[in-house]
């Protein structure tokens, strides 16, 4: 086999899974191990060079085709130097990336946050595959977002841009406070932990659902008793989905997006999320901003997070 | 004189003025002359033309040294084919401006929307010079926007990115229909337009303040009410302050500018508008994406639609 390669790395608290993507970001092979987080960030990047090898080795191609090594991370980080600079996850606090692995390895390597990193997978051979300008949501314990501009993770002044999840959406007295601070922020009301949250408190205040039945109730409990028409938790699923509608109404008219891909955990309850999603988005939306412009599911699932990491090498 | 100079065109409903702009974005020299619009198409793209020719001519410059001509219009524009699709205040339907000029003159002519246009010439060489991404508000009869990255005008998938007075702000129970047909948009409350509403209203209603003596109320009457403790006043200038600092903390998290610009008539307020937008901006946005993000006045004035018309042209 020839022609460029490239390799991805989604570096989770307990498994390191590598993939290697071909040039039109096909995810061609997969190596997975686990990340050792309690050994320390040495022996992570260790792992994270020789899960590498392994995956190279495996494959029909050879070293020199690996064109560039993108990673995908959680955390804050300094994303032009690759540094590291507090993950909560694994306990790091300045831990130079990208220069161990290109001395380890010597490739390129790049790193970026796991919402960038999803959304440029999906934007690349995904759900956005061959449009330039899309904007991804991925619903999870947070929501995290993404803005792809012409093929490329819009980074903003500070990298700060795309992080959806904390524009300020619920009105004041109605808001609660976020992990960030900030009040009203979308993640408290549209990530699996906001919708958690809002059952609980249903039932605790003793609301009529279905809901009281289950013990640790779940996002996809909500959306599963949504479905068979209980009527509490399908409240609890119109407003997740309509404060991501009012934000992809706001988002349209400063970047008129053609594509809106929502992924994560919770986007896998369907059209009983999607469908309001587009209800609203429509209502707040002037009609020459929607024209043409769809939301759609993301295609990758977990293979986002390595297949945009590949991707962060593209020139 | 040597070096390749840029022609900027405002094309209004009663003037065409048209400058010369260095590569710093300098504007070196203008002209000014009559639109001619009851005239019709063809005599107002001849009179853009001549008044071109002039400018040059009376300049120490040669034709040969003009790089480009840009020029910013109102109304629906087809951008990348340079056609004025529709323009209310000329009555255009179809102009090919591009080609027509384009033949006339031999230069390359790019066209854009005057809100665009004004945010570039800001972002070029004035409040927004050696920033690379800009996000621009022209607070006039309505609310315009722009967003400057990387040094261009950010156009989106249709044309529609920057519409920033048409995003949906006000809460429904208090929201008005905007000229676009939705509901509850910036520019109903934050416009010259929506302020002299909002005034009119109080004072319809009977409200104590000392607008209701004032015949035809403007914008700055409303401004210098508040100034002097008018307390009506100030309530009005509160709100339309409060829609524009929320529509820039939604604006910071999706694409985290390092600068906003505020200019247009209604910015011509001063500080008992920019205090309050920066009060809120601050409130609704994380900590990590306001730090070292500013907000501030427009330094252009009216050149801003001429300079920033010369830029379409860089390259």
């Amino acid at each position: 086999m020839s022609g460029k390669v490239y390799v991805g790395v989604d570096l989770g608290g307990t498994a390191i899974k590598v993939g290697l993507c071909d040039e039109s970001g096909k995810l061609l092979q997969t190596y997975e191990g686990p990340t050792g987080a309690e050994l320390g960030s040495d022996e992570v990047m260790e792992r994270i060079a020789q899960y590498i090898r392994l995956l190279v080795e495996e494959s029909p191609f050879k070293w020199e085709d690996v064109a560039g090594i993108g990673a995908g991370l959680a955390g804050f980080l300094d994303i032009p130097e690759g540094i590291v600079r507090f993950s909560p996850n694994l306990k790091w606090h300045d831990v130079p990336v990208k220069k161990i692995l290109e001395q380890k390895l010597d490739k390129p390597v790049t790193i970026d946050n796991d919402a960038n990193v999803a959304a440029l997978g999906e934007a690349w051979s995904g759900a956005g595959a061959g449009i330039s300008n899309v904007v991804c949501y991925t619903l999870g314990t947070g929501v995290g977002g993404g803005i792809i501009i012409g093929g490329k993770i819009y980074q903003g002044f500070a990298g700060m841009a795309g992080e959806l999840g904390h524009m300020s959406v619920v009105p004041d007295l109605e808001a609660i406070q976020c992990g960030c601070g900030q009040m009203g922020c979308l993640e408290t009301v549209s990530s699996a932990t906001g919708i958690v949250r809002m059952a609980r408190d249903a039932v605790q205040r003793g609301d009529k659902t279905s809901l009281a039945m289950i013990q640790n109730i779940t996002a996809k409990d909500v959306f599963d008793a949504a479905k068979v028409g209980d009527e509490v938790a399908l409240r609890i699923v119109n407003r997740a989905a309509y404060y991501i509608g009012r934000s992809m109404a706001a988002i349209a008219v400063v970047l008129n997006p053609q594509r809106f891909i929502v992924g994560g955990g919770v986007s896998k309850a369907g059209e009983i999320l999607f469908q309001p999603i587009r209800e609203i988005f429509r209502k707040y939306t002037p009609l020459q901003v929607q024209e043409n412009v769809d939301i759609v599911p993301a295609t990758l699932g977990n293979d986002a997070g390595i297949v945009g990491a590949a991707g962060l090498n593209l020139r």
